[in-house]
């Protein structure tokens, strides 16, 4: 077998086979297969797709480039859950302990952000001491006694799609669903979990800008989940603006911690429900949804869920003291408001555009060497659909530094369009795919 | 500018701009865009086809990332040929002393065998102590005094063809017309010639296997040639069987000669009156193809064609008592016929297979370090349309290597398909491009 074989029939319009697809994934993990053919397949991928065949197979094969994580030590169904990122996404800090409070063992492997987008792992090392890094052991252990543990993704676990999401970075063929569902499924199956709740993001701060190729790519993942024998559901959300107020790692922390206390924002609060009844609905807790809703209410009111929050965090020696009093959090020297010069009705909040500001305060990386900065960030005050008038704050900026401070006053202005047209019903859940 | 940026430009189906095709190559050549990306790029110009002016500036932009030969000091109109690849194709050796012997100065840079086709720089060397180096003033005093000169391709013209040349090599982005015809006109162009005559393989044998592939690749080719300035002209001819009777280096040289001494092939000698023509018209000689005809036709006939030559190798340190003593060049120690099993009429000749046999036999590289055996190759003694009868020799194989030679005699008798159908009009030169 040759890779400039494989190269010329996906280019000819062909159907890869399975061996032609394990061939090119092992030879390429080990360094036989030279980068430069590699990319030329996965233009060819761009041009032609992949058949749903491909697909799995590509998969699968990404999932066998590395260690498995073997979690059958963990008694009852373990459900998972991603997203595709967005901005300002801090379900996983909310529904993960209400979750683990119905006893469903929640186990989740999570990546830190790039670009416009955060990371789950960044945001949890802001409780101090919080480790990130936990033995398989004691993960499972975690697990057993807690039913939570959350870690950061190794990279033993589907090497094969590292290195090409590094190479798919830099030759523009990031964007095709068969690349994208493969190598998020490939990390949730190598991560064990019996079955997986999926959050995908759909909008100007997405991935995913139209809803269109949302749904393509959800059903996508959601066919692998099926072929591979992974119980998974996709869940299409709305990321046209940020989600909830808060954007930047301590301030989503705090804004998560306030949602377990009964103050979050509405959006954030019923994503983290739908998300959170899906995964109950998985974990065959019961097979009622609004039954799972309420369920997963209750986890709030009974302070349950909070309660799991401290011992979640405790169990992997994070500071808990700042969930009682959020003031002991990592917090910015300056909070700047953002004010409107003009009055009407927010029609459009550029989340991407404010994922970007929030990263060059700090809070996110341009490259993965950079180091953030928990404290910074920018906390919405209006969101779509509010009426403002001249000089009501539309947001607070939180920096270190007092340049880049103004400098993020100026570009947020930009990133909110007002205008006279009041819209209802500012969508937040477009479907859901099972 | 980012090369990136280029990328997902072309991938889109937008036009590039000429900074950024210079941009592109010059980084390239220098090693400052890795392969990996070039590779995706190429990939994304196969499926979105390059425009017109867009392959113009990729032209340019190979012959600027490296030396250009000035040939001012050169009286007259320079004219060059060029042949996209073919078997048993040994035009250059009988046309360059014909076309040069009227006065026409011809200047020639080629390039050596690879794969199933030969190389006019190897069959020269079958001529003993020919030199296929000389320095540029050398080359430019042999044209200014005996009106031609021959030698080895330089890595200093259009450095990043080669390495272009070389990744599309391993990623299946050879086929692509603004490709192929950028690379070969940027080698011509910075070869320095004024005005270009190419010849256009088509067939089983040649790159282009399509009528209406070849007069695309052709039309491009003469395309660039005018928006660049150097008149062009392409002759698209036959190659679905071997042109001439010989293939192999020595071979070819004696068939050669002989066609020089008046007994050559008639398609060899058809070709090359036409090619040969074209160069005289482009030359400004003359504006009546059918009097350039005449006019190349006497140089055979006169002996001035044969002289030529005995002038031009002598010239270049060869040894020329072989021209008139044939024996005198390298001699294979194996002359074995193959035999017809079949009575009918040649209805095929497998191009590719006879140049593939030739190389197993030793005529030709596998790689570009594989020494060659100057002295083995076929002679074919039929060719399409003739009548053949059992027993009959369709061709004699001349060998080294006993084994080697039997099992050309087997490969050989399949490459020939012998039917009852008998054939008129056997093309060879299918059209014109002006």
């Amino acid at each position: 077998m040759r890779m400039y074989d494989i190269i010329l029939k996906k280019r000819n319009g062909e159907e890869l086979s399975t061996e032609e697809i394990n061939y090119f994934i092992e030879n390429y993990t080990k360094g036989d297969v030279p980068d430069y053919q590699v990319s030329a397949l996965l233009m060819s991928i761009f041009f032609n797709k992949m058949t749903s065949k491909e697909t799995s197979d590509l998969t699968m094969a990404m999932v066998n480039s590395g260690d498995t994580l073997d979690l059958s030590q963990i008694k009852g169904i373990k459900v998972d859950k991603h997203s595709t990122g967005g901005v300002g996404d801090t379900t996983t800090l909310i529904l993960a302990p209400m979750v683990a409070a119905l006893g469903i063992p929640v186990v989740k492997m999570s990546g830190r952000g790039l670009g416009h987008t955060g990371g789950t792992i960044d945001k949890l090392e802001s409780f101090k001491g919080f480790s990130v890094n936990l033995s398989k052991q004691q993960f499972i252990n975690n697990v057993n006694s807690i039913k939570i543990a959350v870690v950061a993704q190794t990279a033993d676990l589907a090497p094969a799609d590292k290195k090409l999401y590094a190479l798919r970075d830099v030759t523009a063929t990031v964007d095709n669903i068969s690349l994208i569902a493969s190598s998020v499924m490939s990390k949730k199956i190598a991560a064990g979990a019996d079955s997986i709740v999926l959050d995908v993001k759909v909008g100007e701060g997405a991935f995913m800008k139209t809803s269109e190729s949302a749904h393509e790519l959800a059903k996508e993942m959601v066919r692998i989940g099926e072929a591979v024998g992974r119980k998974t559901i996709a869940v299409i959300s709305d990321m046209d603006q940020p989600l909830g107020l808060a954007i930047g790692n301590a301030l989503e922390v705090e804004e998560a911690i306030n949602t377990l206390k009964g103050n979050g924002p509405k959006d954030l609060l019923e994503l983290c429900i739908t998300l959170g009844s899906n995964m109950v609905i998985l974990s065959g807790k019961t097979t009622n949804l609004d039954e799972a809703k309420t369920m997963l209410m209750n986890t709030i009111v009974s302070g349950k869920a909070l309660d799991k929050l401290k011992e979640f965090v405790n169990a992997q020696g994070g500071d808990i003291s700042c969930i009682d009093d959020t003031t002991r959090l990592p917090k910015a020297n300056y909070i700047i408001p953002v004010v409107a010069s003009k009055t009407g009705y927010v029609t459009k909040i550029h989340a991407e555009q404010i994922g970007l500001i929030a990263m060059e305060l700090g809070a996110g990386r341009t490259t993965k060497e950079d180091v953030i900065d928990l404290a910074v960030g920018i906390v919405l005050n209006k969101k779509r659909g509010d009426k403002v008038e001249v000089g009501d704050v539309l947001a607070f900026i939180h920096a270190n530094d007092r340049d880049k401070g103004k400098k993020a006053v100026e570009d947020l202005v930009k990133s909110y369009i007002i205008s006279d047209l009041m819209e209802n019903n500012i969508p937040l859940i477009y479907d859901i795919v099972y």
